[in-house]
């Protein structure tokens, strides 16, 4: 298993059926787990996967339908009856702690851990999260309330040391790290080692776009430019483009045509309006597939390997 | 299939797991669909069920804790994207209005329906639903917080016509209905038909009483005194009767000794703690039998006709 994975919890649109739970998908990156979205359900959702729901540091909450954040509550109660101690944070639009606070106070009053929420603006893309390794960034998306999808982005890695050349110079250990970094090496006489001589190149840097709910929207493309997998809702086949736009939502092959724009890697469609059953699933994969060939059908349970 | 029935949803207590749903039952009277308890994730629950979760015209909560009610602004949210009608009443605690009507307001602000909220006096049993065959009485539990359980009780029935006997009196129809709830019948020549011949009793008329949540209260005995069929929590075993009793819950032992009190001709036990897995709900039942022996363990899509 890889470093960073994306795990599906949840691919259905807002009005439930026995196919799909409610919007919600888990983030792993080396073992940090980011819960994106939060639709009724995902707590069982996150059970079903054997996911330890209590090392979830952070949640991101894309826009304030109900779809996408009545599990909230539910789950920071459960998270505080379980004795979890710390700090969780929720990065959502400003109106959400004006809505979740005072349920967090009446349905769970004594949390054992602190929330706390980090407002973004989603009109713009910015940093919202970030560790060593990786960052977040907004995405603005346009739907009929404040929304914004996420991209998750690795940081450059350190280059990889060739241990048998640094100990050809005598470099003391200490300075690897900063060889990993890109710098070269100066002997005591004088000779610089330059730092290709002593490093290959790092393991690429991936990334993750999450995009949902969104009408077609070109402007996201320069910000997810060229990422390994782009989640992009795909509520409606194309014959129902119309209701589709008036709903803020994409067809499979609106989701399709920003893939290939982007030049992403790899596509995973979702946010299935429940009208389709797996015949129509297929369609819409078949759709989405006829301008980008690598796409995938978000389903739960489903782990994406970045 | 009895005209009165009712279908466990969930019977899972706080603290999520695999086994169970948290708590919520329907209650179907001769087709009028009442749901008690809305915990999270009922509309899935009423899925797998195939029940026709718009036809539910009343909600009952019997209190304000999450695995109670964090289901609900999702199912009115998508009774409203049903373009469902008319009106649905929530009865509940006077708190309860202030909770959620915010929350219909931001989450499904252009319902197809109207939402009423009716608060009941948890402290004392009286009736807040009657049509002409069902009446809904509270019984006032004691748990941490404002909480009542629910007696669904159906009226005295229509005594059954003897229609031959009617005949041979030549008895217009018209007159009929009032010999079934009583009435004698007299003849043009003053002789009374007294009603006994005219008429044998009626059936049965039947009562379901729902608690949960509450600690060991032999007050609620003359409420339910009884009644058809009890649904009574029963979240810990017995050697854990200092939990339950701190954290305002029964005990199996309990549950079977208020069931026997009450002369209940059958138990149903349910809100299991998620830490008895099959064999650990085996013994809570064991328990209540040892007390009670007409005694059944709740489980998610059972379906108990009354």
């Amino acid at each position: 298993m890889s470093d960073f994975s994306v795990t599906i919890l949840g691919c259905g649109s807002a009005k439930p059926s026995l196919r799909h739970y409610t919007s919600a998908q888990l983030v792993n990156h080396r073992s940090n787990l980011f819960l994106i979205d939060c639709g009724e359900g995902v707590q069982r959702a996150m059970l079903r996967n054997g996911i330890s729901m209590h090392k979830i540091g952070h949640i991101f909450l894309s826009h304030l339908h109900g779809d996408h954040c009545l599990g909230l509550v539910g789950l920071i109660s459960t998270l505080g009856l379980g004795q979890r101690t710390g700090k969780i944070v929720i990065h959502a639009c400003s109106d959400a702690e004006r809505v979740f606070r005072p349920l967090f106070d009446f349905f769970c009053p004594q949390l054992s851990m602190e929330v706390e929420f980090q407002a973004f603006d989603h009109t713009k893309s910015e940093i919202i999260y970030e560790d060593k390794s990786l960052e977040i960034i907004t995405i603005p998306l346009h739907h009929r309330v404040p929304c914004a999808g996420f991209l998750f982005r690795e940081k450059p890695k350190p280059r990889h040391l060739l241990v048998e050349e640094c100990q050809k110079y005598d470099i003391p250990t200490a300075y690897y790290q900063g060889i990993t970094m890109g710098r070269d090496w100066t002997m005591a006489d004088g000779t610089v080692i330059a730092n290709a001589d002593l490093t290959t190149d790092p393991s690429p840097s991936k990334s993750y776009a999450y995009c949902s709910d969104t009408i077609y929207a070109e402007s996201i493309v320069p910000i997810i430019k060229g990422c390994d997998l782009l989640y992009h809702e795909a509520t409606f086949a194309n014959d129902l483009s119309a209701i589709s736009k008036e709903r803020g939502h994409s067809t499979a092959l609106e989701a399709g045509t920003i893939a290939r724009l982007a030049e992403v890697k790899q596509l995973v469609i979702g946010h299935f309006s429940s009208r389709y059953d797996e015949e129509g699933e297929q369609s819409l994969l078949a759709e989405a597939k006829s301008v980008f060939e690598n796409t995938v059908l978000a389903k739960e349970r489903k782990v994406l390997e970045l």
